[in-house]
């Protein structure tokens, strides 16, 4: 397939050619698409580029210009791509030097539907959105007449098994802290005898300094690698990089160990199961015993900036079991693996659980952020309790109502289980071929949320792009795929032949 | 005049009338207006309403009953009115039985230039706008092409004096948070010896377990009653009641006595200067002894949800010398008070400083959020350290650029501080007729940014429902006006009739 691959005509698009005035125009079309017939499958956007295109370098020369204009005044040294949006789409982000490449990494994997999706475009044209643009609300104290059904039709359309209330937010890590909070008050609650107990004159002199019993010493467990976000009470549950925490303080929160699956999984069943069990035990020990008594644990699906780590259905069960005999809340971090990526709308939904997670949180796909629970004694027992000026934006929430409509016409969910089984097969073939660039493949059964290692991962990803694709790393060597949800079986193609041609050449 | 008042046939629109089919629907004048001829005064936005009408009492039973369909799935008891924003206009709000309101409130101080604005609908209908909503990047990764532009159009070309950089954000609260963490990076590198000094082993990994070196115990300083945001890092600068902190851990941070004034100033002059010096050297005091090392002090230009408690801008230039001097940074919180309500821009133009705050949040009136910042040395020295998926909102970027494009076409900030300076007198009139009404009046020569204590302040605040008017409160017996900036003298005198009215019934 190689010297196949070399001689397409298609692939020459794919590597970087001089700057300057582009011409080369021709269209993209994967071997391995023609070899297996999935060229001829149809887009779901049917205007989407048949493939990536590489004209300059990366970045080229408009995008250097617009990034030394940029870093005059805005911090450019994470900038992994400059793009140009208006002409992006479906599966397909360009950059101002006429550079379209397949964005496996959908802005850090939450572009749900594609860019320049036309369901979204429309939804962004209607006049509830504009009223929302224009108009935004104090939600907690001014809520519009159709908030409710802007609700009910969107957000809590797809609201997990077993929890019917929403607590609106912006983004992921504001969306953990008020679930943190919650539970804090939950359990607080709990311990005074009650919501109709008042607080005591000491509780409310003490808080305002900051201090016990009014400001307690509880506690939120997380576990090693996990990512929660950076503000300081989600980045006192971070626990995926030094960089991201160095220098900030952080509250005296406990963690635990997260499984280290060793793979194949099927050849390390019983060493494995041991693992999972000898973590449920310290997670066990740690509820019980920690010097700052413990509220929940927040456990990510697939612990996601921390190098895609998985543990199994067994090992959360155990959690929630735990979690519930200890009357401590379960907030289950669906920031990343929520909405439809892992073959599921939920990830937690691969778990069979009988007991729902406590709380669920959700942000990036949703295009909007929050959490959902289901238990009443979760409202606080007063109000302004839980509270903020915007509690979130409803123009993002009628987007993620469109986002909804649009995985239900096309059935992505399931689409992307398939696809997922699709890509994981071929990359676990790559995997005999190449072991050394695709080390502990991972993320069978998962959709597209697949990962492996490689020795040399910055300098795959970077090279990708030379070939036109944009994909993301997570923890230490990992590379993640998050590709949208409208991606197919010929995109796929085209990403497999750049991983053949990686693999040969990083 | 009481009695011209009651004579009004504009007034009967401001009582209550009994719930159902309403038929009332003449309009409004003031007699005030009518008096001192600025009925004539045309209106910013041509199709305003010319007064408030309410035809059932509030909430009536169309509002009832979307209440109690949202309460099923979202929390309502901080619920203040239901709106219907499509049918709100400029200074005015509606709801879904048909009552309209003039709105002094304006959704906790956020709307800027008036419900439906046409300059925001045509925003919200660009090409630009609608990219932005469907299209949303990961900032700090993948900026568009039009970042910079949008940026420097917008959000920078309203920076504060001597500021010329921004870190984008979601709302007040992160945007606090992430200038803390900026604040600490700072004061740690500067210990540390410089950008270029590495971290060390023992840094890295006690980070990540919580524990210093690496999660320093070092602190932001706030002031008593400030108000700085709900999650956890804000929360441990918000000292305004119990209720928002009760159950919530937070840090050891330290406060200081912020000045409590007493009103009339022109009285007290030489008492409040020296309850200022008092509160300026328990600030040095402070940061020079505090347990946990302050990296920065943070402060409102007038502290709001605290209840509207002024300081002198000498108060201020005292503690821009105080946190030069000890090398801690000055963050000014312009969250509530930024954008023109003032009637300057930001509020600490008052100060005629000659050596800039370091940063200055904001969010609010400005629809979207962040810091502002000059030094570069507040770029954290490697990248990834100030970080988030989204970093803020380009489409609410967008927005904030027409919100500025309307403030500079109508001249808004000047007509504000014309504006508050005309309200403000005649408050202060009503004040010396009814001095138990409206006691410590305060907000002279700050724009329409005016509040006073009112004794029976939370039926106060209810009667001024049922008479057209919708005012928030703040502290614990504060009125406070947060008009929008088209907020003109022909709304003043709807709200002073009110007023009149109010103070002969409450």
């Amino acid at each position: 397939m190689a010297s196949a691959l070399r001689a397409s005509r298609g692939l020459r698009s794919m590597g970087r050619v001089a700057a300057g005035p582009a011409r080369c125009s021709f269209k993209y079309t994967s071997v391995r698409a023609l070899a297996n017939s999935s060229s001829a499958e149809a887009s779901f956007l049917p205007d989407e580029p048949v493939g990536p295109k590489v004209v300059t370098p990366i970045p080229g020369p408009k995008s250097q210009e617009h990034i030394a204009e940029l870093n005059k005044v805005f911090d450019t040294r994470s900038l992994n791509m400059l793009a140009n949006y208006q002409k992006s789409y479906g599966n397909y982000i360009s950059d101002p030097d006429g550079n379209v490449l397949l964005d496996v990494y959908a802005q850090i994997a939450s572009i749900p539907v594609g860019y320049n999706n036309p369901a979204l475009l429309e939804a962004a044209k209607s006049d509830q959105m504009i009223s929302s643009l224009i108009n935004r609300p104090a939600l907690g104290n001014f809520p519009s007449h159709d908030w409710a059904s802007i609700l009910e039709t969107g957000i809590l359309r797809v609201a997990p098994k077993g929890l019917n209330q929403v607590f609106t937010a912006m983004a992921g890590s504001d969306a953990n802290e008020t679930a943190y909070k919650a539970a804090f008050m939950w359990k607080k609650q709990q311990e005074r005898g009650g919501p109709d107990v008042e607080f005591t004159e000491q509780e409310m002199t003490s808080t305002m300094v900051n201090q016990k019993p009014g400001s307690p010493d509880m506690s939120i467990m997380s576990f090693k690698t996990a990512f929660h976000g950076r503000l300081f009470g989600s980045l006192s549950t971070t626990r995926s990089k030094p960089i991201h925490k160095l220098d900030i303080p952080a509250f005296d929160w406990p963690q635990c160990s997260f499984p280290n699956l060793k793979y194949p999984l099927e050849e390390h069943v019983e060493e494995n199961a041991a693992e999972e069990k000898r973590c449920l035990e310290e997670a066990e020990h740690i509820i019980k015993n920690y010097h700052n008594p413990v509220a929940a644990v927040v456990v990510e699906p697939i612990q996601s900036e921390g190098g895609d780590n998985h543990a199994s259905p067994a090992f959360f069960q155990g959690l929630r079991e735990i979690t519930r005999r200890n009357n401590v809340l379960l907030i289950v971090d669906e920031v990343q693996t929520g909405v439809g990526a892992t073959g599921k709308f939920w990830a937690h939904d691969h778990w069979n659980l009988q007991d729902p997670p406590d709380i669920v949180t959700f942000s990036k796909k949703a295009q909007t952020a929050g959490y959902y629970f289901g238990n009443p004694e979760l409202r606080p027992n007063k109000p302004y309790r839980q509270f903020n000026t915007w509690m979130g934006d409803p123009a993002r929430a009628i987007l993620f109502r469109a986002i909804i409509g649009e995985i239900e016409r096309l059935n992505l969910v399931e689409h992307t289980a398939n696809v997922g089984d699709y890509l994981y097969g071929e990359i676990d073939k790559l995997a005999r071929q190449y072991p050394e660039k695709f080390q502990n493949l991972r993320g069978k059964g998962q959709g597209t949320f697949i990962a492996f290692d490689n020795p040399k991962r910055d300098e795959f990803l970077l090279k990708a792009k030379s070939l036109g694709i944009n994909i993301g790393g997570s923890g230490a060597s990992a590379v993640r795929l998050r590709p949208m949800l409208i991606f197919q079986k010929h995109h796929a193609d085209i990403l497999l032949d750049g991983f053949e041609k990686l693999a040969k050449s990083v």
